[in-house]
C-alpha cells in the first residue's frame, strides 16, 4: 500500500520513521510522498495536494499538519480522490467527523481516527471492539498529555507553571500556541470523538470546557497536603437517552490510578455493560507513540479493515447526569455563592453541582478575579 | 456462524447469555449444541463429543471445561473435525499451545485463545495488535482474579485466608480445589501463555512460581505499615535472546495501580520498543467478563480473522535478568541465608536475588517453617 504523508512534524516524521524501520510493514506500507512547506533533503517531498490526489499509485493519505485549514481541504480533497484517510487531526476531526466519515462511506474508502485521541494507547480500536457486544454507558479520563506533563513538572519538581509549559513546548509535546492544552479545548475535541465513537451520535453541541491555564504552585502544594492530585479529565455519560460530556480539572486521591498518571501518559477507562470497567494507560504524546497508532490504523486499512462509525443517536444533553462538589482558589470570595465553604484560606467547596452550573460560577468567578482556578473533586468522593 | 459449547459452568452459561440476548450477534453466532454432564433444561443439550464433530453444521467449538483432560482430547478431535476452536482454558493451553496451534493451522481453523488470561481484559488481542508494529521486551501484571479477590477481602475487610477463599468459592471464583488459584499455577499457566504470545516462542520449561497460600492478615497488616500491599504477579522479560518469566507475591508502594487494584480485577502491562508501556485493567474474573472475550474472539472467528502465533524462537532461560529484593516472613531465622536483614519482629529482607535463587531459599526455609511466606519488592523499590 502507498502512503502518503500531510505534514512532516513531530508525528508525521515519526510515522516514516517507523515504516521506513520496520521489517514486519515492508511490503505492506511504503510512504511514497511527503507534502510539507519545509524544504526537506527527501525525493518525496512533492509541494502540492494535487501531486498526491491526483496520484493513482497513492492509496492512503496521512494527515497529521493538524488546525482546521487547510487540513479539511486536503482530507476532503483525498477522500473524494478515492484515497483512504488516516489522520491525528482532533480539532479538524471534532468539527468535521461525520462528514468525513459520510464522504469516506460514499467513496468506499477508510477513515481512521485512532491517533486523534489517547496517543500510543489503544483507545478507540478498544472502544469500536467492546461495542461489538457491549453498550458503552461512561467514558473518562486524561487524555491530553501536554496539560499532564505539565502538572507532573509542577508536582515533582516544583516548576512554575510557565516554566512546565516552556519545556513542554521544547520537547515537541505542545505547540507554539499552547491555548488549546492549557484551557481544555484539545481535551474537549477529544472528548468530542470519543463521544461520537462511544455513543453512536454526533456532538453538535459545546461541551462544557475549564483548563488548567491558571494553575498555581500553591495549589498542588494544597491538593498535596490534602492528598489529592489534580488531573485534566474528560467525561462522558449516558443514560435513559440523555448526555453529559465536560472536561475540566479534577481532583483524585493519591491512591488512584489518575491521580498517579505520570508525565505525557494518559489513563482513560471507560464502562460497557457486561464488560465493566476497562482501562488503558499509556504515552499520550510523542512522536513515536502517536505515529504508533497512525501505522496501526495504516495496517488495518492495509487488511481492509476499516472501521464503521455510527452518528444516528440524537440524545437531549442533560448535565444533571454528573453530580461533583467543586473547589474554587480564588481572592474574591464574595463573587461566589453564599453556599460555599471555606475550607482552608482563599479555598472554597461548593458541594453537589452540575458542571454547567459549576462552570458559570467559574466564569462569573473570573471577571472578578483573572487567577481564579477550579476542579471538580471525583464523584465518589 | 454455528456454536457448540462444552461445559455449561460460570464461563459457559455467560456466553451462551450473551449470545442469545445480543441483537449485535443475531444472524452472525448461534448456539446450536452445549456438551455438559449436568441435567439441563436446553433442547441443545448433547450427552458426547461425537455428536459435535460429526455435526457438519457446527462451525466453531468453545471449550471451557478446564482441567486437562477430556478438555485436550475434546479440542484435538474438534480441530481435526476442521472446527474453530475457542478457549478459556489456561490449563490445557499452556500445556498443549505449540501442538494446538499447528493442528488448526494444519487443518485451515482458527484457535483462539483470549480467555486464557485476563478475564475481560483485551490482553491478548493487545499483545498480538502490538507486535505487528513493535517488539515486546517486558510484560508484567496481576493476571488471577481469584488469589486478587482473597487478598483484597483480607486487606479490607480483615478477613482471614480461609475465609476469604470460601467466599470466593461461593461466588464462582475460585473452584472446588483452589490450589492453582493459591499456589500460584493458574498465574504460571497465564505467564507461559502471555510468554508465547509475547515473544513468539514455546515455553518448555518450569516457570519459578511461589503462591500466597501462606499470607496472613498479620502480614497484610504490616505491609500497610510500610505503605506497601501484597498482589500476586506474573513477570516476563526479554533481552539479547535470553528470557525470564517468574511468578510470585510482590510488593507494591499503594501508590501504584498494581497496589490499589481491587476484587478480581486484574491490572497487566507490556512494554514495547516503539509504543513504551501499556496497561489494561479490568474485570479479570467472573462470568460475563470472561464470557465477553470469547464472545470476542467468536466475532474475530466469523469474520475470518484469524489469530497468529509462532513459536519460532528459542531462547536461554537467564534468571539474571530479574533482580529483587525479597521479604521472608518466618519463625525459622536460622534457616535464611545469613545476609538477611531482620527488618521487623519475624520479617526479613535479602537484597538482589534472582527468582530461582529467591524461590530456593523459600523452598529450603519451608522445609524448617512450612507457614513461611515470601514475597518480592519492586524492582525499582
Amino acid at each position: 500500500m502507498n502512503v502518503a504523508i500531510l505534514g512532516y512534524g513531530v508525528v508525521g516524521s515519526g510515522v516514516v520513521e517507523i515504516i521506513d524501520r520496520l521489517i514486519s510493514t515492508k511490503g505492506k506500507l511504503k510512504v511514497t510522498k511527503i507534502l510539507d512547506l519545509k524544504d526537506l533533503n527527501d525525493e518525496r517531498l512533492v509541494g502540492s495536494i494535487d501531486e498526491i490526489t491526483r496520484d493513482e499509485n497513492v492509496d492512503t493519505v496521512v494527515e497529521c499538519m493538524g488546525g482546521i485549514e487547510p487540513a479539511k481541504k486536503f482530507i476532503l480533497a483525498c477522500l473524494n480522490a478515492k484515497k483512504h484517510v488516516v489522520t491525528s487531526n482532533k480539532a479538524v476531526v471534532s468539527k468535521n467527523f461525520r462528514e468525513f466519515s459520510e464522504i469516506a462511506n460514499k467513496n468506499n474508502v477508510g477513515f481512521f481516527v485512532e491517533a486523534t485521541a489517547g496517543g500510543g494507547v489503544p483507545w478507540i480500536h478498544n472502544i469500536l471492539r467492546a461495542k461489538r457486544i457491549d453498550e458503552i454507558c461512561e467514558f473518562s479520563g486524561i487524555i491530553n498529555g501536554t496539560s499532564n506533563f505539565i502538572i507532573s513538572k509542577m508536582e515533582n519538581e516544583a516548576s512554575s507553571f510557565d516554566s512546565a509549559l516552556k519545556l513542554a513546548q521544547e520537547k515537541g509535546y505542545a505547540e507554539a500556541d499552547p491555548s488549546a492544552d492549557i484551557y481544555g479545548d484539545d481535551v474537549a475535541a477529544k472528548a468530542s470523538i470519543s463521544t461520537s465513537i462511544a455513543f453512536d451520535t454526533n456532538v453538535n453541541f459545546e461541551i462544557p470546557t475549564a483548563g488548567i491555564a491558571n494553575l498555581k504552585i500553591a495549589d498542588i502544594e494544597f491538593f498535596k497536603s490534602k492528598h489529592l492530585a489534580v488531573r485534566m479529565i474528560a467525561r462522558g455519560k449516558l443514560k435513559n437517552n440523555k448526555l453529559c460530556v465536560c472536561v475540566e480539572p479534577q481532583l483524585f486521591l493519591n491512591n488512584t490510578l489518575e491521580g498517579n498518571t505520570p508525565g505525557y501518559f494518559n489513563t482513560v477507562t471507560f464502562v460497557g455493560k457486561t464488560i465493566g470497567e476497562l482501562k488503558f494507560f499509556g504515552a499520550g504524546a510523542g512522536s513515536l507513540p502517536t505515529a504508533n497508532a497512525i501505522v496501526q490504523d495504516l495496517l488495518d486499512c492495509n487488511d481492509g479493515l476499516f472501521p464503521t462509525y455510527s452518528f444516528e443517536n440524537n440524545f437531549e444533553f442533560d448535565e444533571t447526569l454528573i453530580l461533583s462538589s467543586y473547589l474554587y482558589r480564588t481572592t474574591a470570595e464574595d463573587a461566589l455563592p453564599k453556599n460555599a465553604i471555606m475550607i482552608s484560606p482563599g479555598y472554597f467547596e461548593i458541594y453537589g453541582k452540575h458542571p454547567l452550573e459549576a462552570h458559570k460560577i467559574y466564569q462569573d468567578l473570573l471577571l472578578e478575579d483573572p487567577d481564579a482556578f477550579m476542579a471538580s473533586l471525583q464523584e465518589t468522593v
